[in-house]
């Protein structure tokens, strides 16, 4: 299965380059991903929750140098248009189990965020978005709906914690699996 | 049918609020579109050519306004689960022609672009995929294929006229599809 994402982060101020660039230099090109950036995104390849873990570091790093700092991220699993795997098979959670976004370790990192979940390839793709609404609705971080999206408010570690969680479930239940995500911390307009 | 989207614009410099709220003040809130905003996202909720219309001018606004500005939006139609519409049927587009977008007027704002379309709900999505692809490449804005999404560059108006295109072709083969779009203008890694 050919897993990966693009992802982009924004820093709204005017040393926005050296806080990324900063932020990228200090987690390095971990062995275990590809990446590769371009002045749009950077695209990590690696496995579902390495990919998250990676882009969670990169913004946590961002975050800590940065006011107003933004993720946007895309990501996806089973592409059947991707170069290593035709064909797209639902696949269990590792160890057959999906881990509780509530047992995550906190980083200190106070963000609102919002997903949207698609399970391509499937007459009743609804029937898979509305349970893992379900499952973010009994998280902590869940916010609420909104069009299009679902709302979460929280540490970004259990954010997304509880974004993983979904996108486990759905790859169970769909082969090819689409994530999109967006993450604010520090917004001026945040309790407007 | 219900359509809209959910958009964001990033100002990577420190006077990112003013630039933000004088495009948004510049645009007003037309008539015709339905419009909220919270810390993470603006909503336009209308007809498809009209949501991308309203997010193009807020955009070429602020970067007529800032340096390095960024735009991720989500644009969806049809969706079952948005509340006016049970049930999703394709759409011929307006007048049964989707638009060249090599005939739409410049706006002098130079862009990269990269979008992914999602028609959701079909066995065969990718076949959708493709051809939108496909009609993207025909096109003087495209770029390149980049894993998970289609890169294109030019013109701000013809970069969207493109996207819009896709979104009509997809919309007359899927009852509800979703597009996923990131543009930047200004970047200083644009020539990396």
């Amino acid at each position: 299965m050919f897993s990966g994402a693009q992802f982009s982060i924004s820093v709204m101020s005017d040393d926005f380059a050296d806080v990324i660039l900063g932020a990228i230099r200090a987690v390095g090109e971990p062995e275990d991903v590809r990446m590769e950036t371009d002045e749009l995104s950077t695209l990590v390849v690696g496995p579902p929750k390495r990919v998250i873990e990676v882009i969670q570091q990169c913004y946590a790093e961002a975050c800590r140098r940065g006011g107003h700092v933004t993720l946007n991220a895309l990501l996806s699993r089973g592409c059947p248009g991707e170069p290593d795997d035709p064909i797209c098979t639902p696949q269990e959670p590792e160890g057959g189990v999906i881990p509780d976004p509530e047992s995550v370790a906190e980083l200190g990192i106070p963000v609102s965020a919002q997903f949207s979940l698609y399970p391509m390839g499937l007459s009743d793709h609804m029937g898979v978005v509305f349970s893992e609404i379900e499952r973010a609705q009994a998280t902590s971080v869940y916010e609420k709906g909104k069009h299009f999206c679902t709302k979460l408010r929280g540490d970004l570690a259990r954010v997304l914690a509880c974004v993983s969680a979904c996108y486990e479930g759905a790859a169970s239940q769909a082969g090819h699996v689409v994530i999109h995500l967006s993450v604010s911390k520090g917004s001026p307009s945040e309790s407007a």
